[in-house]
């Protein structure tokens, strides 16, 4: 039986999953969207091997959801970042979200939770409770929730970046 | 290094994608949404091995994401269906489309599109356009769009398993 080739489906979420490869590139981009983005940083948070993270950063760059940028000259150094395309996946990361507090929850609740980007402590839905302005999705960060843990794969929670 | 057990990891995006193994986990899923259920038929749409295929239900079975039901005693007749775990992972199906309909077009425009159960040919956002009736999320059916085609991975566009 040929392979399909998820890219020329006619579905988008095939087109979608035939750029994400596995969980790692799900955790890349996560990793990238909450600022993480030097290469030693995505390998100490995501504790996978060098080899796999190099292959899936190549793949996120050659689909257009990843960016590669130098951020000094001399020597020279590289850092990761999104794309538009790569922080138009942010909505999908959200869903995972709100999937795994709900179904896969810590016992210490939400590891992360989301606050109105200029009102530290603020739990917004559709306005910030804290200065009840309307809030724009480009305009929340993610925060450490009370499930939030120090660890491999939580380098913002734990902060060990910083 | 040791490899990180994503389902211990402090994220929810993380435990979330520890569920999904790859991009046929995914697929599994949006078939069991749309209504596919049957070994053959998910075997048909998919154009995976009947191996990974299998190897895929179990993992998703034993995640509590899919269910296994009899639907004939003599023979005895199985298909699966999502459970409540699965139909909430919707959401994060709906996002995939929402990027894929934008960063990863066919050309001949989105392969489905959202209307109300209860509406042929309604385009709702938060009410239906047809009856103006608010539409509830559970509501929705997925529907062929103008760039949805006959092929592997579209069973539902393509009509053939009918």
């Amino acid at each position: 039986m040929t392979r399909v080739d998820l890219s020329e489906v006619s579905c988008s979420i095939a087109r979608t999953v035939a750029v994400m490869s596995d969980a790692w590139s799900w955790l890349i981009v996560r990793d990238l969207a909450v600022g993480l983005g030097r290469f030693d940083e995505l390998h100490t948070d995501l504790g996978i091997s060098r080899k796999v993270l190099s292959q899936r950063l190549i793949e996120l760059t050659e689909a257009g959801v990843v960016e590669r940028r130098a951020y000094q000259e001399h020597p020279p150094r590289f850092e990761y970042q999104l794309t538009e395309q790569g922080r138009d996946l942010i909505p999908v990361l959200r869903a995972m979200v709100t999937w795994g507090d709900e179904w896969r929850p810590t016992g210490r609740g939400a590891p992360m939770r989301y606050e109105h980007a200029s009102c530290p402590g603020s739990r917004p839905e559709a306005v910030c409770d804290v200065c009840a302005e309307p809030v724009d999705p480009d305009d929340l960060v993610p925060v450490a929730g009370p499930g939030g843990r120090h660890g491999p794969g939580t380098a913002l929670i734990g902060g060990y970046l910083k």
